[in-house]
Order: structure tokens, then C-alpha cells, then sequence
């Protein structure tokens, strides 16, 4: 673990990090000064537990780059994956909300940068400023929304149907001609985020390929156009393309 | 559909209802006035629909008796059960984060009395008494964290542990010696809402009776103790018992 020490450059990076993050749009210039002189941005690598569930919450996080992973275990071991966010994304922060804890544990998957932020300077923006407290439900409302539809989606799609699912998540619903994506983490992580075991999102993924004519290769999914993965995944769901849902979480 | 007038009674039974409500604890009198004069309760029957998804919303719902089922359908007709609710529970209130338009439609299920009301109370309370705003992104980082369970019981708990984690929400988790639950709705919705088939519904009750004991007749549910039903659902999730993502949703 590195600790970029305070300085002017790092001020600067955290709050062009932090005003670019739609829910921070109407923040008081006092929230930001305070995220000047409080963060601290750590380099991590892949494997380090950032907290544990049920810890005692005192900071919350945003992801400047690099991929983290929130998951929760079972009393027998079995690890249940809560989500896998990235850039821009923030974590921790509704530990105000459940008595400080940390609703699940968080492990950096891939080398990331992680702004590390104190709970108070949150706490005391939603006490008072109404409009920050009111874009920090409308975001609570939209991953509420999109969860009812993962879990939708566990009852009513198909394996292929759901990987063809996330990956439109990781497009921008707008692209015309052929698409490239590259998926952002190895396959057991994308496996167990989808709830799936490693054998039958191997043999989905094949399915799908088969289905609507996407290439995968290692890491890297082409296709033509977005038109056959839409007519496949999407007919097994009720929103419409373009899809207000996708998006990766905790925006 | 019957609309009770506005008259003493009534003011008084949708106060008093609103009152117990806990994230109704902190609302100003101001508020309470206003839902005095601007609410109407109306008696429904089963099967009325109270909203579509996508509609144009107006109004937010308190349940004063009965239950109502949220639910979204896929283009193919297919329907997903997005959550059944009872007594003092509200819905459609996040409509007000998502561009007024109500994120599922709402069907009363049996015979329920509604408390219909305004969002745009709703709305100004938020703006002006930045304790109910809290409380309320409280109740929403609740109902995340249950929907995060809900999502990871799909993942690694089998069918007849669902239903024993289902059941378990119905107790109020401190009760001793042995206990009756009267299931609230015909079996097919509970296996909706479990999101299983109706034929796996029925294997997976049989077999937690078997493995547990508890006594099924009819809609009437009997044990001993929760002892057995605790350690055969609780045992594949990451929650312990007594547990606190347990209850009703919207709470």
C-alpha cells in the first residue's frame, strides 16, 4: 500500500474525481473543501481487503481506477458477491445509514487507486444541504430499481440472456456499428457475479456466442452491432433498449 | 371501489395509521396536517390494479389492511414479482427519484383498505426537514441491503431454504415456545414472490417440512420452536439470527 502524500496535484485529482460523480453535482463548496483537506487516495493492489462486513464503519470510498469487489460470506464459508464496481463508483457509504457498519465486505480485484473519504463530511452534507439528501435518494432509488431487476432477471432469464445483459451494461446503449468491450475482470469473478457456477457461464457464454454471432476472445467481446445482443437479452425483461437500469451501481 | 368521505373518523384512523409508520417518526406537524386534509382511503377489492409501471405518478400509498403485489412484466407477457406487501407498509413513494413515473404496477391481491396521498407532501417534506430525509435514505439502504440478501439467497440457498428464510420473516424472530404463522396469501404468489415454479414451491414446502418439523395445513403454518427453521435456513447466509435484514420491505 502506497500513501500518496497531500499535496496540491492530489487535492486537485480529488475533487475533479469527485465533482465529475453525478451524485455530487450539487454539493456545497464546504463539502468539497472539507474532501480537499480530509481524503487521501491509496495505491492497492489485487487481494487487498479494504474492510471487513459488520466493520465499524469510519470512511467511505470512491474508485478512481481499478475494479473492486463487495461481497458477503455465509456462516459456512460460501461467498456471495454483492456487486463489482469500478471507476467513479462509491462504496461504504450507506454504513451511516446501518448503525456504522459496513453492509459487506470490500476486496480490491484488479490494481486500483481508492479515494478514501471520512463519513462525517457525508453525514453533515445531508443534514444540511436538502438537495445533496434529495440526489442521494434518487441514486438509492435507482440501485433499488436495479437490483429489482437482477433479481427479476434470476427468476425469468437465461444464463446466455443474462451474460448478453451485463454486457450491454458495459456499452453505452448509443453505439452504432461494430463494438468491441473488454470485459474488466477474469470470468470466475464474472461467474460469481452473476450467480452462476464457473462450468455453466463457460457453457452459456458459448450459447450466447452461438445465439447472436458476438466473438469472444480472452478478454475481449466483438460484435457487429448491439441489434442481436438487444433482441436476445431483452426480450426476457421489462424495461426497453435503451435501458434506463444499466449502468454499473452505486452511482 | 368505495371512497370513504373525509370526515373526523377517518382523519384521525389515517393520522394515527401514518403515526406508527417509523420513518414517519421525525415528520413535521406541518406534514401530518397536510396528509389530514389531502388523503383519501379507499377499500379495494382483489385484482384491482392501482397503477401501471411507467404511469404518470401522482400519489404514494399506505396499506391499512389487506395486500398488495408489485410487479413488472416482460415484453413476452412473462410477469416478475417485485415484492407482496401488508399493513403499514407504502409504495410507489420513489416514484418521486425517477421522473415521476412508477417504477412497477401495483394489484391488491385480497380485500385491502388503501391510504392514498400526494407525493408532493412527500416531496416538500424531504426539502425542508433534513431529518426525514435521512430517515427515509435510512429506510432505503434497508431495503438495499435486504434486496442484496435477496439476490444472494438466489445464489446459494436451495428452494426449501428460501421458503424457511420467508417464513422466518413472518415471526417477529424473539418468539418462544411454539408458533403459528398464517401465511398471507395463496401459495402461487408466495412461489412468485419466492420466484420459483409452483411445482417447486410444492417439493421444496414438503421437503422443509420433513427437515424441519414445522406442520403445514392449508395457509396455516405450526412449530415447536423457530429453533429448526433457524438452523436449517440461516446456515446458507451471511446474516445471523436473530436477523436484522428480516421484515417487510418498504418499511
Amino acid at each position: 500500500m502506497i500513501i500518496v502524500n497531500y499535496n496540491a496535484t492530489f487535492k486537485y485529482m480529488t475533487v475533479t474525481t469527485l465533482r465529475k460523480i453525478d451524485l455530487f453535482k450539487n454539493c456545497s463548496e464546504a463539502f468539497f473543501q472539507k474532501t480537499e483537506e480530509q481524503a487521501s487516495v491509496q495505491k492497492q493492489s489485487k487481494g487487498k481487503m479494504l474492510f471487513l462486513h459488520e466493520d465499524e464503519a469510519q470512511n467511505f470510498y470512491v474508485i478512481r481506477s481499478g475494479w473492486v469487489k463487495l461481497f458477503r460470506e455465509t456462516l459456512d464459508g460460501t461467498q456471495a458477491v454483492v456487486d463489482i464496481l469500478t471507476q467513479d463508483h462509491i462504496f461504504g457509504e450507506t454504513a451511516i445509514f446501518q448503525n456504522n457498519l459496513y453492509p459487506y465486505s470490500a476486496e480490491v480485484v484488479e490494481p486500483s487507486e481508492i479515494i478514501n473519504l471520512p463519513l462525517s463530511i457525508l453525514k453533515t452534507e445531508i443534514k444540511d444541504n436538502s438537495k445533496f439528501a434529495y440526489d442521494m435518494l434518487g441514486s438509492m432509488a435507482r440501485y433499488r430499481r436495479q437490483q429489482d431487476r437482477e433479481i427479476e432477471h434470476r427468476d425469468i432469464q437465461n444464463a446466455p440472456q443474462r451474460i448478453g445483459c451485463f454486457l450491454l451494461r458495459l456499452t453505452t446503449q448509443q453505439e452504432e456499428g461494430s463494438i468491441v468491450i473488454h470485459l474488466p475482470y477474469d470470468k470466475m469473478l464474472l461467474a460469481s457475479r452473476l450467480g452462476m457456477q464457473p462450468e455453466t457461464f463457460s457453457r452459456a457464454l458459448k450459447k450466447l456466442q452461438n445465439e447472436t454471432g458476438i466473438e469472444v476472445k480472452g478478454a475481449t467481446v466483438k460484435m457487429d452491432t448491439l441489434d442481436q445482443l438487444v433482441r436476445y437479452s431483452c426480450a426476457a425483461c421489462s424495461s426497453e433498449f435503451p435501458c434506463k437500469d444499466l449502468g454499473n451501481a452505486a452511482e
